[in-house]
């Protein structure tokens, strides 16, 4: 309370340059999106290749150092993820600072249908990092990165899960964490904005739509597991409306602001 | 009817490796997969930069050559944002091949809840292309690309927006075409699974909820814009409630699948 936002420095790395009065290089607004988001994308480039790549992974920012760190502080990227085998060789491999990596992570808030097609837009929330990522080799930050992502896809899920985790699990889960560098984010929000000319096109305002179309995640109806012996427990039935109720708000109150 | 399916094939940049019994090279699984996506993700390398940029940006994969070319077909991909000059100024700079960029995109279909944290997982969809971009030239070009990306924003809005496009909106709007090198997908599907010693464990499977929470878009109620005059047409109402309804049904599909 009243201490000030922490914000990434500009540099030429993370400095937005288009449309950049949506841009907002705040930790907080940063990390918020990233946390708040299923999944993340991380790019990197391989030896030996003119592409680099993109593999979307399960990813979350905490602090190891400090675990009780909220999303306005320095924080690290923690990522896991099924197709990540080059990814976790390169960052083994790679000099001691880690490989470059860019994470990105977007959430769709809105379709914005405005009067021509070139004033069409979306209502989106977006962030970018950019950092070095290595393997995770102590095995106490593992288990807590494991327990950061997994209540990442359920709020306290963990606790619930069958523990403790085996030697073997722990062997074999690969994990990485980028210590960022620069970061930024953008956010478009509001009602579909058409230029003067348009609005006094009688013709066109006479007979186009124009408005927003809220977009959000939904979480439906769970769907027990073959094996499941257990009614659903309220953690599950709480974080599924909770989550669907926000969206919902958020996706309207995007539209709706000024 | 009747006709084999394309596949792109494999080399080094697009062989999964990891998992890779839920790969597949096919066109048209792969061309689905960014055309019913919101977004796709555009990475490329910047100059002086040690980091990989990713962009993300409204695209959609057709045939300009070929119009009447569906998902399984050769395809470009096109794309267009609004934080993209830097994009813009790399291909039009680069040589006349184009930049090489990776694009890609997914979808989130359930959260997956297994006995052990280690067994959690994802129902999802993910495509991810390499290919080299450069700027749309063409003005017939520009605007049947304009056409294609309004379209997949809400079909059929295209010709329910203010039209001609002014030659201003022409000159001022940028569009790259990604020509398709190489790719892939994954797509995980299906119920929590857990090893025989999980399951063996009484207490475990007494004790723990284990099954898919399904995961889909939503557009939630339009809203009009201040200066909108007009009903809610049916090709958006039409467009709501079917994408709502797939959305759903696709997320149950895959976690029932076998």
């Amino acid at each position: 309370m009243g201490r000030y936002e922490l914000e990434y420095p500009k540099d030429k790395d993370n400095s937005v340059k288009r449309y950049n009065q949506l841009a907002s290089y705040s930790l907080r607004t940063i990390h918020g999106i990233v946390n708040s988001a299923q999944f993340v994308n991380l790019s990197f480039n391989p030896p030996n290749s003119p592409f680099p790549v993109i593999l979307p992974m399960i990813g979350q920012m905490g602090s190891f150092d400090r675990p009780s760190a909220d999303d306005g502080d320095p924080l690290d990227l923690y990522v896991h993820g099924y197709v990540s085998s080059r990814l976790m060789n390169l960052s083994r491999d790679g000099d001691s600072a880690g490989m470059p990596v860019c994470a990105s992570a977007t959430h769709v808030d809105g379709l914005v249908l405005a009067l021509s097609s070139f004033s069409h837009n979306y209502n989106y929330r977006s962030a970018v990092l950019f950092g070095h990522a290595t393997l995770v080799q102590d095995p106490d930050e593992k288990l807590w990165a494991m327990e950061l992502i997994t209540n990442s896809v359920v709020p306290d899920r963990w606790r619930h899960s069958r523990l403790p985790v085996t030697p073997a699990e722990l062997q074999s889960t690969a994990l990485l964490r980028v210590r960022i560098a620069s970061a930024s984010s953008k956010v478009r929000d509001g009602q579909a904005e058409d230029p003067r000319a348009d609005l006094e096109n009688e013709d066109a305002v006479g007979s186009i739509w124009t408005g927003v179309l809220p977009v959000h995640q939904t979480i439906g109806e769970p769907l027990p597991g073959p094996n499941n012996r257990v009614d659903l427990p309220g953690y599950i039935a709480e974080y599924r409306s909770s989550f669907n109720e926000e969206g919902r708000e958020h996706s309207i109150n995007a539209a709706n602001k000024k």
